[in-house]
């Protein structure tokens, strides 16, 4: 049996027909043009589902189900995504429009999870009990898996890790507190410190690599201004890589998980962060003994197709 | 059928005997009298439980298992205790030592974790699914049950949330790290704060309460002087809570449990602590809503015996 997995992102529609273990066996993306009326985007998601479809010359019968990946709040048994701020889908029934198009059954959950269920499934932390994948983004978000299931709390919006108050009273943070782990350990948050040292220290690197546009600094520019050797750069990446492991230690000592996955685009720096990072973590942890190992997502884009895909599979088994 | 929960502190040995709901039958409890040899108190342990059957009138056969509550690491699968610091319980089977001298099945168990287990079982979060109980004493412990089971991760050292980071590079914590929640929110926090305002302030009532005795300065006596209306004791109460809030919130946005319950003795405030700590939680949890509900434990002291005579009961329903 075949499974359809659809990641619904802020800039690209992505979607994958997988078989019952997660691999892909065709997948496909469409820009998501944000901002549109949401029965497009659904029409678009369906489209490319049968697309799909058609490539690898199957029809409905033989897949099981349709999963779907978003970011945002939502209410899965109802299907209904609650609100997510990226995407304007605000009170919107997902699942019953896109039954509508595609006469399968269909579930809905948040992106991060999804990506933890992918890595879980066949990625990096595969057949682990326990991990979190955390994704480094814009913002902080997390997927929690405890004993091979999707955690998120009592009342479905848990696995806030990223609004974690690492710094009291220390840099706001979007959500409207201060100190959160996000305001520190996003991207955006490496793109702000990389502006401020531009602007204070023209000489550097990072000034240099945008030609002195400060607005085009993003969190890859101070990566690459750190990688050729420049000072600023370099403190403020090794700042940034105290504040992601503040974060994660604190994760470990809670959850002790086998595995944590950082996915996002951060994830594409590797070892140079996951090596710091491991550093600090050993010395760090209570107890004194770093058992979960951190590492980057292996299926990259892909963990959110095949995490949604997996929703079928998970979803009936429960039934 | 019965169950025996012990709950062996570093001040007391308790013990009880319980029905199958928990409700307990018979208990009594002895001195620790901590540093002696670990068989010495197994010994205890073991004649307190003959001394409450006795009491009840009733025998081995009557009862299903016991079960130990302690502090500490330990190996529960194999019944070692390996490491706790107030206790000397080092690398020690206390099940093995336990059967040698009691013919039962006999269970060990984190003593916070106990503690949910009772309150779970038959105090204030019966019947919930998610909850965690926080212990706030000389140190801040914490008791995770996850759908109905506790949770202490991949390698059973998790639940450490008393050392999770809120203040980088802040206050020193026993455990080597800077800025653990436990060196802002535990017992010992509030006394040290009490201790310095007292030292700068000798017109404050919490030099009064002790006639200048700083060294007699507890946690209690900076709550006694705010009772009175002392400012600097208000003050340093207000601040003590808005930290034991911030790491309260960083768990309801991680775990959005049903329930979050402190125990401990900072927990004979009640209102006084339970209703600024909710006011606060309203305000600055992920989502604008409250969820969760925060509550003082209602078992008391009870609740380590109670979750402990219950482990009996869950660790054979999982056999």
């Amino acid at each position: 049996m075949m499974y359809l997995g659809i990641d619904l992102g802020g800039t690209n529609i992505s979607a994958g027909i997988t078989d019952e273990n997660g691999n892909i066996l065709v997948k496909a993306s469409t820009p998501t043009m944000n901002g549109r009326e949401t029965e497009d985007i659904i029409d678009d998601m369906a489209e490319l589902s049968k697309r799909l479809m058609t490539e690898l010359k199957v029809s409905e019968k033989d897949i099981e189900a349709v999963g779907i990946g978003m970011p945002g709040t939502m209410d899965k048994k109802k299907g209904i995504s609650l609100y997510a701020n990226n995407l304007n889908f605000n009170n919107v029934n997902v699942v019953d429009e896109m039954k509508k198009r595609i006469d399968l059954p269909c579930y809905i959950e948040n992106d991060a999870n999804c990506a933890a269920i992918g890595e879980n499934v066949c990625g990096v932390a595969y057949g682990n009990k326990n991990i979190i994948y955390i994704t480094i983004g814009t913002g902080v978000g997390a997927g929690i898996i405890i004993n091979g299931k999707v955690f998120d709390g009592s009342f479905g919006g848990g696995g806030e890790a990223g609004h974690m108050v690492i710094v009291a009273e220390g840099e706001e943070c979007t959500c409207g507190r201060k100190g959160c782990w996000e305001a520190y350990a996003s991207a955006t948050a490496l793109r702000r410190e990389g502006r401020i040292a531009a602007a204070k220290y023209p000489n550097s690197k990072i000034y240099d690599l945008v030609d002195g546009n400060i607005k085009l600094i993003d969190a890859k520019t101070v990566f690459d201004a750190a990688d050729m050797g420049d000072e600023v750069a370099n403190g403020i990446v090794d700042m940034y890589i105290k504040y992601v492991a503040i974060g994660l230690v604190n994760l470990v000592n809670i959850f002790q998980p086998e595995t944590i996955i950082i996915g996002g685009g951060v994830c594409a720096q590797g070892d140079k962060l996951i090596k710091p990072i491991t550093k600090i973590l050993n010395e760090r942890v209570y107890g004194g003994e770093l058992k979960t190992k951190i590492c980057v997502a292996t299926l990259g884009n892909d963990a959110g197709i095949v995490g949604a895909a997996m929703l079928g599979k998970i979803n009936r088994e429960e039934i």
